[in-house]
């Protein structure tokens, strides 16, 4: 025993995997040439047991011993209803949110990064490599390296370690190495180093960068959204949430959750489907994901095969994209600015089992500071997507007269994205969002892209 | 229920009053002219409800049952084994650390200031005044203000307001209105604004300007520390604890906790301070405060009665003391940079009944480093002095062979501390301690001063 707790037996045991559940078999992922990516395609990346999760048909898995140990520093995470919430909106709908930001990191990105860093241990690897951007998930790495004695290298986006000192600063105390990304270690990196000496980075970078430091160097390259294993080790969310809500007789009408690779809204509603799938779930539950206006993958994509980074190293995905080098613009929910989604939950999407709504930047803040001086709690500019959807359910639930119940995930905190409070605060907040043609654009590529396979 | 939570029974519905069993009375505090304060001199600057508090002889004070709500939002706080320090130690001691992190402003603080804000609220009062310094005082009385729907004006030491905008912004993030001090809105502040337009401010500066605010303008005052009814809402953290760590069939030898004016260590230390005075303690269990030698007010002051502020407005506390005008070197540790200590905690201490022991900055953050890298968590510096003393504890009893048990209040995160470990990380942070003349030369001033008294 770990933590002092009552709820310890609420922490799950096992995650699940909705792939077996699914309403349709998942596309494959594919080579450039056409051909599905094989488990051992993978292994060069991956620790062969996350491999085998990724590829896995089995509906549960078990977490072991040591995962579930360190899950006990945090979780389980608190569901609590939002009263004060319900009360300033004068609505007669109850709005629960699970809270992942009592987590060290200050997120749900450590269920995973814990997770990937055991088995990678366990495997005898001493080094992993990763990409970040403003720093959520590459300090949920470092953290969960150290606890696991590995060493971390964490390739961060050059624009946010001279920007954002402070998750830098985050990482390198849980011991990572981190490296402003262009960067002279990989090919990749001197390439666009030689192009501008002061390239700011992307994501894309960063991630070509981990990926041939790992493959050249015998480390492993972790990943933090939208492939299965990693969203199955974010369901310990939904499976405590179905045990906590039943403790106020209660269930959701509606799971809702922000969306960028998906993880965080699957890690909360996959639990559920899998009760509506079988019979369990005592409501017709829906699912909704929320995204920002100004990266619509799922309100304005395509569900199209696509690769999943910006270089095009990646097997192709078959997902909801707005194309791979689309420029997502600055906003402040680094973690929702992605091209594409899980295919997991693209397929969902895409077979109408689960519903997608996209706000703008301001409506987004404006509802995140109602929510913080109604329940305290300061939400990440990504969760704050979700606070705005559960705020517009609960006024329709008002308008419309019904007592509907509304569970978000609240996926993480927003102590260390002040800044952007800030700006909300001094009214110089921007709202950004592409215009028809330009996502046009970048889909028409995709489309190319898939005619042209062989 | 606000909390889906098996452990909601554990969060106490009632604090608990030291006083009454205290091995002295506890001295009076006492005007200038040497004549106790009565309760209702408090009343012109504190809710009723809260002076009664202050000058109870119960032991037992119930809690409403609004502040419990709020409460629960994110109480119980976690106590966890930290067996991944103890292996990193090789100690056979089994330490624990309770976490007050968790609570949406990130510290122990908002125990009281959501209690001090429902009193005033209840009593009918709009607006409350108070100051800070760093910031952790202030965001818990705008998080608590926010929740009851009073307003808030808090003054920020000028220096910290310019240097750490981040606690300025969650203040004003929950709708508090943030005061450089020196300000021109009182007469204190513009009489220190005359001599210099640019005044960096001070914490006694900030406390006058917040006092002759509430008083001249119809506001409540609220404090963070010291005063009795400030620590009694504290107590829930050890009645929590009491209750957790039998869970673990475990009872601590050592608490341990870190000491600025005293609230987060008495909060745990006082219910089994308790358990010992009725005889329900399983061991004969120690208490142990934690100072900055920057600041050692327990292990290098004395016990007189002195000022409880710089500008010498407060009444005189019998108290551990260095002297009301000694200036604290600016250690990270902004919440224990304070000249005097609560004085239920010195009357213990100068019985022999708390133990006090004082780290020098770095040691301390190499602590607070060891800790986050073995048990993920990031203590914020004034907690890591209690890490510090926890860390030494488990070598001695390593050395000794002795398998004691060490419960420590971990008070607070340290995600909005990172600039501190920054500069720790880059080996510069300075190590500061007033020289013995120094010392010598404030409590003197501290003599005379009782010396004087009529």
């Amino acid at each position: 025993m770990r933590r002092s707790s009552t709820e310890e037996w609420m922490v799950p045991t096992r995650w699940y995997n909705i792939v077996p559940d699914l309403p349709k078999p998942l596309p494959p992922y594919l080579k450039p040439n056409g051909e599905p990516v094989a488990p051992k395609d993978f292994e060069m990346l991956f620790a062969r047991e996350l491999v085998r999760q990724e590829f896995s048909q089995e509906r549960w898995i078990s977490i072991p011993r040591e995962v579930r140990d360190v899950y006990l520093i945090w979780r389980p995470t608190p569901l609590v209803r939002a009263r004060r919430l319900e009360e300033a909106l004068k609505t007669p709908a109850r709005i629960y949110y699970k809270f992942e930001g009592v987590s060290p990191p200050g997120s749900h990105k450590p269920n995973t990064a814990v997770a990937q860093l055991y088995y990678v241990s366990r495997e005898g690897v001493g080094r992993v490599t990763t990409e970040t951007g403003a720093g959520q998930w590459g300090s949920s790495v470092a953290f969960a390296a150290s606890l696991f004695g590995v060493k971390a290298t964490v390739y961060m986006v050059r624009a946010s370690y001279l920007q954002k000192p402070y998750r830098r600063v985050l990482m390198e105390l849980w011991g990572a190495e981190v490296v402003p990304s262009p960067s002279d270690r990989t090919e990749a990196g001197r390439r666009f180093l030689s192009e501008d000496p002061n390239h700011p980075g992307s994501l894309g970078i960063a991630i070509s960068e981990a990926v041939e430091d790992a493959v050249k160097n015998g480390a492993k390259y972790v990943l933090g959204s939208v492939l299965n294993h990693v969203l199955i080790h974010q369901t310990v969310i939904g499976l405590e949430a179905l045990e906590q809500i039943r403790q106020f007789d209660d269930y959701p009408d509606y799971v809702v959750g922000a969306c960028g690779g998906g993880s965080s809204f699957s890690g909360l509603f996959w639990p559920f489907y899998y009760e509506k799938k079988v019979g369990k779930a005592e409501k017709d539950v829906k699912f909704l994901a929320v995204e920002p206006k100004a990266v619509p993958t799922l309100t304005k994509g395509e569900y199209l095969y696509d690769f999943g980074d910006t270089a095009g190293l990646t097997p192709l995905i078959k997902m909801f994209t707005i194309g791979h080098d689309y420029k997502p613009p600055p906003i402040h929910a680094g973690g929702l600015r992605y091209h594409g989604c899980a295919p997991t939950l693209s397929l969902l999407v895409a077979e109408g089992e689960v519903g997608a709504v996209a706000y703008g930047q301001r409506e987004v803040f404006e509802a995140a500071v109602l929510f913080a001086r109604t329940e305290g709690v300061v939400p990440a500019p990504e969760s704050a997507h979700a606070v705005k959807a559960a705020v517009e359910l609960a006024l329709a639930a008002k308008r419309e007269g019904r007592p509907i119940t509304i569970l978000f995930n609240m996926s993480g905190h927003g102590l260390l994205d002040l800044a952007a409070y800030d700006e909300y605060l001094r009214g110089a907040l921007p709202d950004v969002e592409p215009s028809a043609e330009a996502l046009a654009k970048h889909i028409e590529k995709v489309r190319q892209l898939q005619a042209a396979r062989p």
